[in-house]
């Protein structure tokens, strides 16, 4: 197999997939056909759901992570026991040979506009990625059906993907694409934008166990607080693909200068 | 319990306290011990270690919350079995009657500096009320130690909960308080700090089980790019306590114009 890698790195470009939904997702199986047209491929994914993991990593448990057979390739894939994260610090760290050229992490089914970019593990395996150098894409679908219709999607992943391949992703960024749930032909375009200024409104849903204690589901209603224009969810509500921009310094560097004025 | 709660929120400021390392460490007993002198606090933490769970909310699964008592008080606390995030959601949109007029994380055993932020089961509880708008603020101390000398410490938490509380912590931020290993007579002072550049450099532990099955270990070292002496890291190994404010629009605002001038 390592021959087989080695032999494949030396012309095109090597792309880590990865995803949060865990390997068998359609989603993450789209990713893979549309990645193997343009590089060698190698995924490194969870091994079961991961949703809303947000950039946790296994501290105090070991990984497991194992060669594995899904369809007929060309890829190479790995599945792993960890959150997304750790299957990038395990791809990029101990399976892959070199650095790879790109890591592109989904397609998750579903959204991951405003402030799921916090939440999520698709996400939080794009920025790892950028974290250890490594130009990231993270590609959402806003479909949370599981058998979700991703063939409307694939040209424009191919085009950003390429885009991203020939323009560069510049240290310290890595790109949140979220994509319509929309037929290819009613997609208006792809619109740069910046994260809408949202946040979930909690609503615990009670119950009681048939032993008697109480518990909760977590549920909750997404609020926009965010009326602008140039936003990822406007985009999304008006037909286009969004596409943010995301850096991993969260330093609020306007900040600095006013806690500076503070007694401390 | 809900009376004793109202009555104590009609003069003192409101603080809810939680951590990553538990509700029995004892970097958050300390936190509660001195929030008591400040205001009427509520606690809710996870009912074990959370440490590494990043931004996690439990989608999947659910969620106990239960009253306890651990000491003679006054606080309030819960336990919980989600990850700090799922703390802070549940205090704030089920367990308070109001919402609370600050959010204390910590104090987490081990450090949060640089890009540690972003790992942190202690600053994503900080950030996750900054998103849901009640004034944040996440403590570490350099210290991995379960019997660290959190009493050092002390002094410089109140002081800075305290300006924090006067002040005002503006809206999209929180803030990001390391504290060195010192006594207190040797730390310098508090710096306002920028995040430092930095990334954990993997080594996975690879072992074989009794059943002669491969696992891992996720270890690593950190290396800091950063020679900056604005940053969080040069700070506390100057001496000095750091404070980084932390925002989560995570938008790369500056990559906007370049993103603009891609053919997409």
């Amino acid at each position: 197999m390592w021959q087989k890698l080695y032999k494949m790195s030396e012309k095109r470009p090597l792309v880590l997939v990865t995803n949060d939904d865990g390997i068998t997702a359609p989603g993450v199986r789209s990713l893979i056909r549309m990645m193997n047209k343009i590089g060698d491929v190698v995924v490194v994914a969870p091994d079961s759901p991961q949703s809303g993991m947000g950039h946790a990593i296994t501290v105090n448990n070991v990984l497991y992570c194992n060669p594995i057979t899904i369809d007929e390739g060309p890829q190479i894939e790995y599945n792993c026991s960890g959150t997304p994260a750790d299957c990038v610090k395990m791809a990029i760290n101990e399976i892959l040979n070199r650095k790879p050229d790109l890591c592109v992490s989904g397609i998750n089914h579903g959204a991951n506009s405003s402030i799921n970019v916090i939440y999520s593990g698709t996400m939080s395996a794009a920025v790892e990625a950028g974290i250890e150098g490594v130009p990231a894409i993270g590609f959402s679908l806003l479909d949370y059906n599981y058998h979700a219709d991703f063939k409307q999607a694939e040209d424009y992943v191919r085009d950003i993907t390429l885009s991203a391949l020939k323009e560069g992703i510049p240290e310290g960024v890595v790109l949140n694409v979220n994509i319509p749930k929309l037929k290819k032909a009613a997609i208006k375009g792809v619109k740069i934008c910046r994260q809408a200024n949202g946040y979930w409104r909690e609503d615990f849903d009670k119950r009681k166990s048939p032993f008697g204690q109480e518990y909760y589901w977590l549920s909750g209603e997404f609020i926009n607080q965010d009326k602008g224009e140039d936003t990822d969810v406007w985009a999304l509500d008006n037909g286009y693909i969004s596409v943010v921009p995301v850096q991993f310094d969260m330093t609020a560097h306007h900040m600095i200068q006013k806690l500076n004025s503070w007694e401390l």
